[in-house]
């Protein structure tokens, strides 16, 4: 059978996108070709927001049968954190038969080279981003994010990771020619004369461990960069956010179909309950690279025991943000707060850790007590989340009960500067919908130290009352040394601080946003131009995107001979 | 006081060979700075032949001091395979002391940036350079290689694989830009915008542990890929090669401290006999990233417990080659047999199993059966290394004991196509010199099999029988995906053969030469075009040079605040 999709067709299609995002990871400018607002979605065969909803309204309840090879049984059971009964059923593999199918095709796959295989993958995407309005459904009904960020995060930006991905394999693979001559001088005898063919060759199949806060931002990068490299990419999804990644894997074994590839080289694994498929699947040897994103204690179990793979990993981290200072009391206010609320602090990037000297900080204010300060803080999340549906739009849900539990015990660690309260979500009333708490601790208290040492995640917020600006720096030195950190803020108007900061930043390999008062936050990236991550410190052994995170997932395979 | 090396004299001597080398590993054409002629030195600073002999004498009983901090005693004992005891004593280090002060430079030497840090690193290279006569000697006097081939591989190709690695290392840091202005568009308000900084920030500690064989053109790559991207490096030689490395440290700390850098940013960590200190200073948390050339045992023992540093590692393999029919049987004969001489086959790249269908082969020369092309071979050999003079030239000396137990043991292993002959040095007559033994298998004894299927280090190779071309690939596949392999050659002028060689080595990533029948031999690769080892199958985790062996040794971290 011809391919329906050309290679000439694809690359006139998408060469010029690829070049572009090439363009930016040198530049790190802003550019995205995803728009982020949903009424732009609705033309050229993209849904719009009504034809979305219909499209994730018709998933539910049904079975989606995949074609994949070795289906033993049909499995499922999400459970919206909004209350719903999603219905859909997914294929469960017998990985015996499964992962040997998903090599069949790797052949065709490597020697469609760097290029074709680039156009391929923006192909998926662009089917992906066309049904945008159907995956922030599937996204917010899964991750329990509100509909704006589970549009936004789940589509556009994923999208933007995943061509970002694409964009650093590809340029890691050209960086070789394909083939070259080589002359060695020999004095007055002939030359040294040999022909050099250079080949990318994959390591194997890719495995992919979703989370269950970001099905999509958090799959797409490794998903992207392992199947721009050459390699099959099986994905594991978590049992509670399966949807968005099965229709990702349905996209993508369309389009590697109609461009004339096997469409096994993209599988699902979704799993039983309690079944641990991931522990199975990360230690066959035909499994040569994971992603991961979730608990340290897999993490560190994927990297002690999956030895044959390649593992990259996001785990738990302590986010911290110093206040020291600020020239824009309000604007450090606001911004603080919307970083604590969006999403109920479900992100591996919210602030946790609030070091705030006991003696109170400077502001545009006049000086503040680190009593005012907690006091302020929490009336910038009461005004923030003032109104029940703007609340529900920026807090979504919580996304299980274990977050729910955590937050419910938070509260007994110290004096509740603001309490959580439960807000009732006009749409969705079975929905978990909770406010952050913010508790004041003391670093001077071991238990205080204590609580504030290990992830919380979810919408908990610690304001911890530290001696000094170096105190506060020491205590963000070794956080994140030991805890490892996605993310670090500071406010200060002190050229001293912001330099103690700064070495603390170096020293230990962690990203640091200052002083932000505006429309950015501490815990959103933007892809092609900020890290993900540092991949240098214990939250995460690599950084979305950049050259480490591709260059191993294949290798240069060099086959010489005489001219 | 004033840097005695500035940047812009650093810049102007260095950077144009920086830029040609850049150049170079794009297009993988021949290109070296170092010339392989001994005679091409003695100009402009550097030692010609007689002077480099005295500068090397002149270190013969003495005590290298390096000016280390924590020396706590002087060891040594190096006996050059040539007989000469070297008497040269090295500092030994209390590590907790060492340690420490190797990080105390490191904020300079990362704020000096990727430029300057590469041009540190090619002076220090052009003064080692410089030496290359004095190297060739301490190269020859401590892995036995014969003294042109010390100097060559010792001298300019190991420069040259150092001056790969920093290319490597500066490509990648400047991937992205030192800083970058983000504006994203916000519709009718006002844009986001963001100044962005980017600092590559090291590891830490960078450790090499250097061997036996080949102590700087194994060294050199991770020495200076790490230094390069900003990490400390302590160099722990192999106890029977440490003066090569010795003197490279001594150069790097000098060119350091003229520079205005701490030299303790360069370090040697030499050993008493048999204190294994490479297993203690693996585990240390200073330690972040480790390169490692040796036995498997070992370099798996680092993979699986230097948990918290990037592990590079070579280890053992078994090199196959395919002999299945060739256009100039001379031309490989010759080929062959030198590749098995070359420094009576002690290198990780040299053949160890040939495999020749029992049917016998097509030739130019006509059909030629197993056991003629065992003949011819074997003559071939002979013809090479009939003259002692001119044999042990190309031999060298035998490394260690276990070498020459292993050659013992191997001549019971089958029957005997060319026995190994001792030779008498006639410089040294100390010296164990052996011919290379080749041993006739058969794929079919179950016996046979399990002896080719290990790696025999020295100078032994078997010329196995195989069933057809078929068999062939089917053994070469399974010995480079249970052995690995370092290098893989085969003969042939069947087009379908050549096309299931080239199959079987692009599916288990492994370096193929076709047809080598001139004066490049398949154990022989050079920088800046050929890739040593694929880091795809068991032999070795990493290839020099490419992007993957550099790229996670530093990490980006970005500061980002409103402009």
């Amino acid at each position: 059978m011809a391919a329906a999709l050309t290679a000439p067709e694809l690359t006139a299609q998408h060469r010029s996108t690829l070049d572009r995002a090439l363009e930016t990871i040198r530049t790190r400018a802003y550019w995205s070709p995803h728009p982020e607002h949903p009424k732009a979605y609705g033309e050229g065969g993209s849904l719009d927001l009504a034809a979305g909803k219909a499209a994730f309204d018709a998933l539910l309840g049904t079975r989606l049968d995949l074609g994949q090879p070795g289906t033993d049984d049909w499995v499922g059971g999400e459970v919206s954190p909004y209350g719903v009964e999603l219905g859909v059923t997914y294929p469960h593999a017998d990985v015996d038969v499964l992962l040997p199918a998903m090599l069949a095709g790797r052949r065709a796959w490597r020697d469609a080279g760097p290029e074709l295989r680039a156009m391929v993958c923006l192909e998926i995407l662009r089917r992906i981003a066309d049904r945008t309005h159907e995956f922030a459904h599937a996204v917010m009904h899964t991750s329990g994010q509100a509909f704006m960020m589970a549009f936004q995060a789940g589509g556009p930006h994923a999208q933007d990771r995943g061509l970002e991905a694409v964009a650093y394999a590809y340029a890691e693979q050209v960086r070789t020619p394909r083939t070259a001559e080589w002359t060695k001088p020999q004095g007055k005898r002939d030359p040294l004369v040999l022909t050099k063919e250079f080949t990318a060759v994959p390591r194997g199949i890719g495995l992919v461990v979703g989370c269950n806060t970001f099905p999509t931002w958090n799959g797409y990068p490794g998903l992207f960069a392992s199947l721009a490299t050459g390699n099959a990419v099986l994905v594991k999804p978590h049992p509670r956010a399966v949807l968005p990644l099965a229709l990702t894997v349905r996209i993508a074994r369309e389009v590697l179909g109609e461009a004339g590839f096997d469409p096994n080289l993209v599988a699902l694994a979704a799993e039983r309950p309690g079944e641990g498929i991931a522990r199975t699947l990360a230690t066959r040897p035909e499994i040569r690279i994971i992603d991961y994103t979730g608990s340290t204690e897999f993490g560190d179990w994927l990297e002690a025991h999956a030895r044959q793979a390649q593992v990259y990993t996001e785990k738990a981290g302590v986010n911290t943000v110093i206040v020291e200072s600020t020239g824009n009391y309000r604007g450090m206010l606001a911004n603080l707060a919307f970083s604590l609320s969006l999403y109920s602090g479900q992100m591996c990037t919210t602030p946790q850790n609030l070091l705030v000297p006991r003696d109170g900080i400077a502001t545009d204010q006049g000086p503040k007590s680190f009593d005012e300060v907690a006091a302020d803080l929490a009336a910038a999340v009461d005004k923030l989340l003032g109104d029940d549906a703007r609340a529900t739009g920026i807090l979504g849900a919580i996304v299980n009960p274990g977050v729910r539990q955590r937050l419910e015990d938070a509260a007994g660690l110290g004096e509740v500067a603001l309490a959580s309260r439960a807000i009732v979500h006009p749409e969705f009333p079975d929905a978990t919908v909770r406010s952050p708490l913010i508790v004041k601790l003391d670093s001077a208290k071991p238990a205080d130290e204590a609580a504030c040492a290990t992830e919380c995640f979810g919408p908990v917020s610690f304001l911890v009352a530290v001696d000094s600006a170096e105190h506060a720096v020491e205590l963000l030195r070794r956080s994140v040394r030991e805890q490892g950190a996605m993310t670090v803020g500071a406010y200060t108007t002190d050229a001293g601080v912001e330099e103690a900061v700064r070495e603390a930043c170096l020293d230990e390999a962690a990203q640091l946003s200052l002083n932000l008062t505006g429309g950015v936050y501490v815990n959103q990236t933007a892809a092609f131009s900020d890290f993900h991550g540092s991949g240098g410190n214990p939250a995460a052994n690599a950084a979305l995107c950049d050259g480490a995170f591709v260059a191993d997932r294949f290798r240069m395979v060099e086959i010489r001979r005489e001219a």
